[in-house]
């Protein structure tokens, strides 16, 4: 379609890149530092970050990678375990950083030899033949000497394979191929893959697994001419046919030997073939790999710019990692005509120039991914919201968890409140702000998986005989209730604000004077027996979720002035923070996702996050300073085991960004940043309207980690936090750190975080 | 919606009934003669007709009938046995005729008594409180004390429910209800039920199983408020929503009290509820039960009127009821706004003024239920064959059987192939001939389930060890290669012709002479060992479907001659049919769907249908003159045990319609009908363009079966059969009959039946 315009595209781009590159070979830019091997692979037995190296362009809808796994499980979430020495092939979607896997959509493997055995092609490789940027995955296949080269555009993937010479060029095109089959109820309820021409083969595969039901279509194109197909269903070949209709389909291709590698793009669609089609036609219309590559890692690296710090090599490693790791989800979910699939299973139509996004792993992602999203991703963060407010249209209520559209409830709470009332809160432009408010309370009120409203407001907390997790419930449910107070506070819904105010003040009612423990209560309101602070739940069955009371202590960040009163002050708070950060000891069942631990604090999951910067609400920031610098620098590294636990779609990546500029937000939706203590001597974060903020740390080092004073556009600045609304002006924070607590900085209760 | 536009359409819709009525009480019509109860259930342990006496409208996507069974199975397939004595509710979506259950969607039961009990509603009723005609359903439910009655318009129900004074009004939605949940594999993917306000609910299920893949979405309006709701999941009470969504939703709603009956209707879509609203609002706008109901019956009527016969009042009611049954389905699966969910499970939109049809049960409809649309139905044939080639279009071939725009591939051949044939060699408007012909030689080409063209090709048979249920297979993909070859030849594909024409004959290749039967090869060419012409196969695992080598021997309709003298001339062959009308051994092992034996001749199921015509075709007009009599008489009923099988989507009672106009397609797509025993002194076929055809019989009775002469417009017509283009031309056909055979006619070679 339209070959001289989008030639004169590309030719445009060509050029625009080729000047790109004789700036960017003068200076190394973020993208260069990204390193997508960390958290690709634990180590000792610890969790895996479940990222995957392989190439996707920012927030795109393929994440073309490898998988080392024939059925990768719940370990290898993200198909690749670095640990591992065969590849089964390149899918063309995947999930970084989640616990759970899923997606490992249309995989394609070349291999040589006898074009179909029954067997599956699996190549063994090195890490010294492999290599992965942001947009760019290459490695040797040893077994079959193929080397294999991986790219993409937002929504379709772009494979170069050199073959050696005189081997044959074969290919599986595997529609089979998928996460665990014993997991998630998995079905294939039907696949097709047909042969269109020699250069051309198309198909999909309808499967329900962790999402209900996905629909992935695809459209693919060749090089060079097939030669020799074999199709296959269920391992049964399928002779005398072009198109293969069943729930097992592959494709094995033969192409005609040639000296040049054999290039394959694959445009793909959650609507349909033409759809697919047309994906491929706006966003890789052309055969120029090299081409494909370097627009890929532009990209990558104008979504990296938006902050630029000056730190070591390997500070800068991990930071732009990190914010690379940010940048990969949520997901582009609709075509380029914008076509996507509605959470009750509908094709609906985006207004032209709106995306619509899916992959929301919200309970991760609302603490710290969201808000940095509304510092550097403005746009987008409205795109997301109406994503979110496009399940409740349909659905009745905002999604837990949202895989390819659909909701699967993982984990609890109803964090799509605190990211919607974040980005109305911050003025976001692009988002009806009644739809959104509507959206938010009637998810507050409509009953659902893990969220009894009635149960709610009639107690007053959950009883765990009634809904277990209840104590991680009814904490984090306040939360959102708070959440959803501030927004119709900012509504002028005066009535709807003292409602949800006060459901917001439920966490009270489990909170033990005796033990100093929010603990879980029957419903006849008497504490449940055996209490152990120590003891771990894991995802029902226990009032704790993937954590402990030690943990979920700290989960009141509506009200952090609140929860120190509560057990007697700043000194008592301050002492249980301590006794947190250093109670070595485990209980028997620490539950899978809690690692990365100091003491009782675990880093490589969730509940602890903001645990660290609440020293600073009562008056002794240097703990903070210690703690976050401490974790920075000792639970983030770059290799493969980079992360102290599952990356979670960003989560774990944004704390480090954020702290690493200095400050991150307890309460994900008041707009407050608290200080922690900034990495880099200057880093810049680049705001719209050409604004920049920012963060300049004298006397950095990894023994100055105290702030002594700070001074913001060169005033003396004695708050220990700055607000969202001052970073957007844009302007200069300017720390001074020192290997010593300065003995007043940031202790006074003026200078506390705002709440 | 534009309600004064409705309001008009109605009320003139109305003024015409109302002049219908007046003309209506003075003669009865057509309608007034279907009896919705025959095949609705077996006696003795004979094959219930499987047909279902709910309200439906002609070739509706609504089939509004009560369900007997909690979970109907095999043995129940349309929901309802007459045999049985209680009432679950009334499902939306019923297969009439078929030996499979499905469907059975969105279940609306009244009762009453506390909301919910946590034990689902039924109601024991009784057949004298019972009553059905085409478009209407009434049942009184005793345990309840409620009225019920159901009509229907093309897309949507309409239920009439009036409750014992004073007594609660409750009613329950439930998307659970379904076929047997351990067969089929069946899955509720997700559904959902929604209370919009105290009028309306909204909702889907998307479900898996004799249809790979089904949306059903529908939209319901109550006539008044619901006062109380109780959600469920999965027999869990869902509180404080509005909404429910999970796999499987129940709503139980409690109405106002009222001393007017309460009305529902409920549009359904494949699309979406926005389309299922807008099928409720283009087709029923209003809320007066009894001008839906009686523009239902005269929908009914308009067809039915297609084919005007006298007879005896038994006569009629076999007759009209078995035309009834013949347009029941293919289904309409278009929404008013021309959208569809086509078989690659994308939405696609049809030009105006189109339908998109489906279930197409092929293997029996082909035979004389399409012909008979032919002759009939002819602007929906072109519709039918339109939404067969959709299936084609993204599927790579015709579908073999095909239910809510999926394929299931029930049964074996290709005969889509046969119904396109005919409708195109018979110039049916609205087919492009040479789109039909590329899907119909694709489909002869492309292997698929049951059809392994290479295996084909290279045997010039099916061996029994590659491809089982081999000499049905044989013979049935013989006829359709016929089929094509002669669609090659319409179209002037010459040397297609001469391939597919050749492929025609491998029927010879399996003809073994020893025997006089068709027999299963192995690949090496030997005969199975052991042949025993009596034993039935099943589905599978044996050379023959559902049938034996004595049923399965005259399956060459393309050529009948050539059979007749492969056993050695006319002679032969009619001591072999003579055997095959009398032979009363069976086999320890009946195939289920075997039965209404006359011998080994087994009217229950398909392969028999064209037999008794076949001693036409060897000089002995007489014997298919006394067997088809006797099959009319013998073998249906008006009872609910009228049909000696399944009625199978019409093909059983097409046969009926066919054979007591006096002819039969032995062939069904060379537009030749052969002459058996016309049953009515006067028949008329309404054809396009004002056009009639009339068939008299002179001195018709229960002995005089008989034909002695035949007059065409009043000239004496000397053949034994009549063709497609000769009644298309509308005319006067007279059979004179007597109580014994004539000695000469329709015996002359000349007279046989042209092939």
């Amino acid at each position: 379609m339209r070959p001289h315009y989008n030639g004169r595209i590309l030719l445009s781009c060509y050029c625009f890149l080729l000047i790109s590159f004789s700036l960017y070979a003068q200076q190394k830019q973020p993208v260069d530092y990204v390193n997508p091997f960390i958290g690709t692979g634990a180590v000792n037995g610890s969790l895996s970050g479940n990222n995957f190296p392989g190439a996707t362009s920012p927030f795109g809808m393929v994440q073309l990678s490898p998988d080392t796994r024939a059925e990768p499980g719940w370990s290898t979430a993200s198909g690749y375990d670095y640990n591992d020495d065969k590849i089964y092939g390149f899918s063309h979607t995947h999930l970084s950083g989640t616990g759970a896997a899923e997606l490992f959509d249309i995989l394609v493997m070349p291999f040589n030899g006898e074009l179909y055995t029954g067997k599956q092609p699996v190549s063994s490789f090195s890490h010294t033949d492999e290599r992965a940027r942001p947009g760019y995955y290459q490695v040797r296949l040893k077994d079959y000497g193929v080397n294999a080269e991986l790219t993409t555009t937002t929504r379709t993937g772009f494979h170069q394979y050199t073959y050696a010479a005189g081997s044959d060029r074969n290919l599986v095109i595997d529609l089979m191929h998928s996460a665990d089959k014993g997991s998630w109820s998995f079905r294939i309820t039907q696949a097709q893959i047909r042969v269109v021409d020699a250069y051309t083969i198309e198909g999909y595969r309808i499967v329900s697994s962790w999402a209900k039901l996905r629909k992935v279509y695809f459209y693919a194109r060749f090089s060079q001419p097939v030669i020799k197909t074999v199709l296959t269903d269920g391992g049964h070949v399928k002779n005398a046919t072009n198109v293969v209709n069943g729930t097992g389909v592959k494709a094995y291709l033969q192409f005609k030997n040639d000296t040049q590698p054999l290039l394959v793009k694959i445009g793909l669609s959650p609507v349909s073939i033409t759809n697919a089609k047309a994906n491929l036609q706006a966003e890789n219309p052309g055969w120029n790999f090299e081409t494909i590559k370097q627009a890929a890692m532009q990209n990558w690296n104008k979504e990296l710019q938006k902050i630029t710090v000056t730190g070591t090599e390997q500070q800068q490693q991990i930071f732009y990692t990190a914010l690379y790791h940010t940048f990969i989800q949520p997901n582009t979910l609709s075509d380029v005509n914008g076509q996507f699939m509605a959470a009750n299973f509908t094709t609906q139509q985006l207004p032209a120039g709106k995306t619509h996004y899916s992959t929301f792993s919200l309970w991760d992602t609302y603490r710290a991914v969201h808000p940095l999203y509304t510092l550097v991703q403005r746009s987008r963060t409205a795109d997301f919201v109406n994503s979110l407010l496009a399940q409740y249209e349909v659905y009745g209520y905002l999604p837990i968890w949202q895989l390819w559209g659909q909701d699967n409830y993982c984990m609890i709470g109803n964090h799509a409140i605190p990211v919607i009332t974040d980005a109305v809160l911050k003025n976001i432009p692009g988002i009806n702000k009644e739809k959104a408010y509507q959206a938010v309370k009637q998810s507050s009120l409509q009953s659902h998986l893990n969220a009894p409203f009635d149960v709610w407001e009639k107690y007053g907390y959950m009883p765990e005989n009634i809904q277990t997790q209840s104590v991680s419930i009814t904490l984090e449910m306040a939360y959102d209730d708070w959440c959803l107070a501030q927004l119709a506070k900012h509504l002028h819904k005066n009535e709807d604000y003292r409602y949800f105010l006060k459901r917001s003040q439920f966490y009270k009612n489990i909170f033990n004077p005796a033990t100093n423990f929010f603990q879980a209560k029957d419903d006849k309101g008497n504490w449940l027996p055996d209490f152990d602070p120590f003891q771990y739940g894991a995802n029902g069955g226990n009032p704790f979720t993937e954590g402990n009371a030690w943990q979920y202590f700290w989960y009141v960040p509506q009200n952090i002035k609140g929860l120190i009163e509560m057990v007697g002050g700043d000194k008592t708070f301050t002492a249980k923070l301590d006794s947190f950060f250093t109670i070595d000891k485990q209980s028997d069942h620490i539950n899978n996702n809690a690692s990365g631990f100091i003491g009782q604090y675990a880093h490589g999951n969730e509940p602890s996050h903001h645990v660290a910067y609440l020293y600073s609400y009562a008056g002794m920031p240097a703990k903070t300073q210690y703690y976050t610098a401490k974790i920075m620098r000792e639970l983030y590294t770059t290799t493969s085991a980079g992360y102290a636990g599952n990356e979670d779609c960003g989560q774990m990546s944004a704390w480090y960004v954020l702290s690493a500029l200095g400050f991150y937000p307890v309460n994900p939706a008041n707009g407050v940043y608290i200080f922690g203590s900034p990495l880099f001597a200057q880093a810049t974060i680049q705001l719209e309207g050409q604004k920049k903020f920012i963060i300049k740390t004298k006397k950095q080092s990894d023994k100055d980690i105290y702030i002594q004073s700070v001074t913001l556009n060169g005033k003396p600045y004695l708050y220990n936090y700055i607000q969202h609304s001052t970073i957007e002006k844009g302007g200069e924070l300017v720390f001074t750190m020192g290997p010593m607590p300065d003995a007043n900085w940031g202790r006074d209760v003026l200078a506390r975080p705002m709440e």
